[in-house]
């Protein structure tokens, strides 16, 4: 099975660092690029860890704070000056398009490649793209502005063949792809042979949820239940979970709480406050709670 | 003397890559900070080499290529939620406050320190900005859209004070300021003393010129003639003249020229192409002309 790759491009807050850039990353699967979020600096962070963004097409926007978007103009100009082609669109709240128009505009060719805004409604859940390989739907989250996460759904994959079976039943290659799907086969003598006895069953979809920012809030759960990673902003510490709820952010144990709760997987956690030098008190934090914790970091690759 | 200091918050050009970011300098004299261009990161460059913007009020901008400008957002959007209070003044092309100003806008409250614009025509030379340290004039150059660089003059200086002679003609403070400019001394008894007795000259005022982006232009020598330094793009190097021509660049060699016709002090070469990994050849090729030739680096700070 292809694995689906995360890269993370910046695992800071507002306030970036050298060590940690605005907020980005960016998700792999089945051959295409699907960007999450784009701070200032993620068009250098894409070169400096060598992503692929040849098959990008669609970037989501969690909200309206600067940390999460105005990297997209330059992104979109120097991908314009790279002789880009594909249209790319940018799923955010309405605001982008009138805020940013202006600058992409002005720094791309009218012949440059087509950008489409498609406004999304982050106080609603509803699936905002599809492809082949996905579904895209939005996570409502409690934050200043409007904010909301995204969980990213692989489709229904396809059964294994058993090759030893389907050259038995001298199966021809136009009914593999019905078979593929879960359909029986009836031969030429009109014999049936259940589709149990061909195939094996299909690899479970895949399934990434991204929550940032957000205050600490469990009606995301049912949204996110048994993921197999969920990154969640864990913007403070225990120390100052005050000061995370004046500013509607969680801390290291409630995302943890959160992963432990909905019954995922695997947790990352990010976007630190540029307060913090160290992280490692964020993952022993976490850990009490959910141990399957790990710490994002610039950089960072995973695979689901 | 106080040192002039200027610190190269990006060296790269139109790719930014992992150690050469966006243009983006600040030169700081007598007390204050004055930021030239402002790309992408440089917020995180501020942070990285912990550069005193406490006293920055004024950003002035080359040309509106996003390269040179579009790390004005995201340094005001940080700046607010600092909770900044000082007027800042941006200097550039018309158009700047059109497209940047709906996402200034946005990312700050309405209670924010407020952003002024002062539209200056690159293509006239014209002082633009003077304060009680310094003037800057424009110096219009040649590339693709309206482009100038800049000449900051440091003003006159006053004349130093010799301290024993100021003692032996018993001369009241309140005469000290009238003769640090280079009055002379009348005495109770109607006796004149001249300045050059009480005084030393005043030290050479400074002199720094940046230009960028620019095809090569000896229009620009007279006026940056003997100052104390020039930074110069250096976007290619002579294999790649062609090249330079086209885009409306300069090599490193004839950056070397104009630095050597222009009979400046020390020369700064920067901006340089994403495609030289090494910049080694470009001290190379540009100190064939001028040996006083430094190669510009994300962090490099050096004083006047």
């Amino acid at each position: 099975m292809d694995p689906v790759k995360i890269t993370i491009l910046g695992s800071g807050s507002a306030l970036p660092t050298k060590n940690n850039f605005h907020a980005s990353q960016v998700l792999e699967m089945r051959g295409k690029s699907y960007m999450i979020d784009c701070g200032e600096g993620t068009q250098i962070k894409i070169r400096q860890y060598k992503v692929n963004i040849a098959r990008l097409d669609n970037i989501f926007v969690s909200h309206l704070h600067s940390d999460h978007c105005i990297g997209i103009v330059g992104l979109i100009s120097t991908l314009a000056m790279l002789g880009r082609k594909n249209t790319l669109t940018i799923h955010a709240h309405k605001d982008l398009e009138a805020i940013m128009s202006p600058m992409i505009n002005y720094f791309t060719d009218d012949d440059s490649f087509k950008v489409i805004f498609n406004p999304i409604n982050p106080s609603k859940k509803v699936m905002i793209y599809e492809d082949k390989g996905l579904t895209v739907t939005t996570i409502p989250l409690k934050h200043r502005v409007p904010s909301c996460g995204f969980l990213f759904e692989e489709r229904q994959r396809e059964r294994h063949l058993i090759k030893s079976m389907i050259e038995a039943f001298e199966i021809p290659v136009k009914d593999l792809k019905s078979i593929k799907k879960g359909a029986d086969f009836i031969d030429k003598n009109g014999f049936l042979v259940k589709n149990e006895r061909l195939t094996t069953p299909a690899d479970k979809p895949r399934k990434y949820a991204y929550i940032s920012d957000t205050l600490y809030t469990e009606k995301i759960i049912s949204q996110i239940e048994g993921v197999d990673c969920l990154y969640h902003e864990a913007t403070f510490l225990e120390q100052d979970r005050e000061r995370a709820k004046e500013t509607f952010h969680t801390t290291a144990l409630q995302a943890a709480t959160i992963a432990q709760k909905a019954n995922v997987e695997k947790l990352i956690l990010g976007h630190y406050s540029a307060r913090y030098k160290d992280h490692e008190p964020f993952i022993k934090e976490a850990k009490k709670i959910f141990d399957n914790t790990i710490l994002a970091k610039d950089g960072l690759r995973f695979e689901l």
